[in-house]
């Protein structure tokens, strides 16, 4: 997707460690109105699935995974990271290690939620090692849900969490690919 | 907002300790139709306020806020709960007590997204001590950034936050404003 891509040769920034900051346009400041043409872009890329839910994990996939609920006409559910007072028991839970926070979270979404007949798409703002993707993808898989494929903003692609779904028979869309990438230096796909 | 207090009506669940659970259509699961609504609503009251920002707080204000952004055509920021790699030292930051969770946490927002000319809209989901919206206004204060007011969800009018934000000048507008609630009734203002 042409239009992100140029936002993050713009205003992303390299750091030290495979970061990539782009917390001006995506995940502390959120530029709206992009955040709306990438939910269409996954609408066109997913639009014939029958999707019936949005599945993210908080916090910085809340964004994009509410306004592509949105353009598909369907609820969004964000798994938690915690267990809260207004939680109930009856939960489905996996094990997510965090790249950029350096931890490792157990995730949790209510039995409520995600249903035997649902067509789950997975939405994230990164996809790195693909932590996060195979941990929700094992709550869609307790609930007995098809997970119809993951929807990402930006894929980082040599790190080499997609392709190894991909090579495991999910549908993985990300809309900005990047091969590589150095303190001087942002290569896409 | 009769068409949300028909659905805390229908979908709320009230829990002991003071707790309403609106997981199903607010903050786990999110009803992406009425999210649009809502932040309709809030731009039907704070049109005409000039707004260049929308301010929230991770994680269950993110969607509602990014929604209203998106409705705004401004951007969006949410103020984060713990330092990550990715987010610099140039920081403003505020203690908040959540009601829910139990604790409290420091939280920051980058000096680079609030700015001096700033008209900001802080949004949230819940108003029930004030105390996240104490937190926001400060951060705001801190970038001497003008706050034009607040859009809440559900105001939980019997703890008291809302109306003592009130006396103190600021603009609080909730789209369900709870006056009293117990295991078996609900009563709106």
């Amino acid at each position: 997707m042409k239009l992100l891509e140029d936002r993050i040769l713009s205003d992303g920034k390299v750091l030290p460690g495979g970061i990539l900051k782009v917390d001006n346009f995506l995940n502390h400041q959120i530029d709206t109105a992009l955040l709306y043409e990438m939910a269409r872009e996954l609408h066109r890329l997913f639009g014939e699935e029958g999707v019936t839910k949005v599945l993210t994990i908080e916090a910085s996939g809340i964004a994009i995974a509410a306004m592509t609920g949105y353009v598909f006409g369907c609820p969004m559910v964000f798994a938690k990271k915690s267990k809260t007072k207004n939680l109930s028991d009856r939960v489905y839970s996996a094990e997510v290690e965090s790249f950029t926070h350096g931890n490792t979270n157990t995730v949790l979404v209510s039995k409520d939620y995600i249903l035997p007949g649902d067509r789950v798409l997975i939405v994230d703002d990164f996809l790195a090692t693909g932590a996060a993707l195979v941990g929700l993808k094992a709550l869609c898989e307790q609930a007995g849900a098809t997970v119809v494929g993951a929807g990402i903003a930006i894929e980082k692609v040599f790190q080499g969490g997609g392709d190894k779904l991909r090579a495991e028979g999910l549908r993985v869309e990300s809309l900005a690919r990047i091969a590589e990438m150095s303190d001087d230096s942002l290569r896409f796909c």
